[in-house]
């Protein structure tokens, strides 16, 4: 079976985040200052073969923590659906 | 009322994805070859104040258009939920 896994990584909530705080202030001088606390990181989405959707999240994960997500300063989240 | 917007930037679906390109790659390097497809784009998670859920909608709207996402190469998608 073929699974589409939806990822997002993100920097951990209790660091800086430099290139959202940057954003946050650009919204500022765009007019929209009711735009706030803006936090940006990755949405990553993959195919993947697997024979149930335990396997196929098993191997998410590890793609998570191996490759996608350097978990010293960001956190993954997933969603596994059928294709 | 206070919204937070979650927001997936993406590359177009026509156009390569080089940075994805070269995870599918290194997926299989890590012997994790059932996956492929992989796809890199902006996740990006804020607050907005705003009177009504449409008004907040409109806003990010704008914000994405103006700044997050650069529509010759990339689409964007949100979600808006009440904090």
């Amino acid at each position: 079976m073929k699974f589409i896994a939806e990822i997002n990584v993100m920097p951990l909530k209790a660091l800086l985040d430099p290139q959202g705080k940057a954003v946050t202030t650009s919204m500022t001088n765009l007019g929209l200052a009711e735009i706030e606390n803006v936090r940006i990181g990755k949405h990553i989405t993959l195919e993947i073969n697997a024979d149930s959707k335990e396997i196929a999240s098993a191997k998410v994960e590890e793609a998570c923590k191996k490759l996608l997500c350097n978990q010293i300063m960001e956190f993954f989240e997933f969603e596994l659906k059928e294709a």
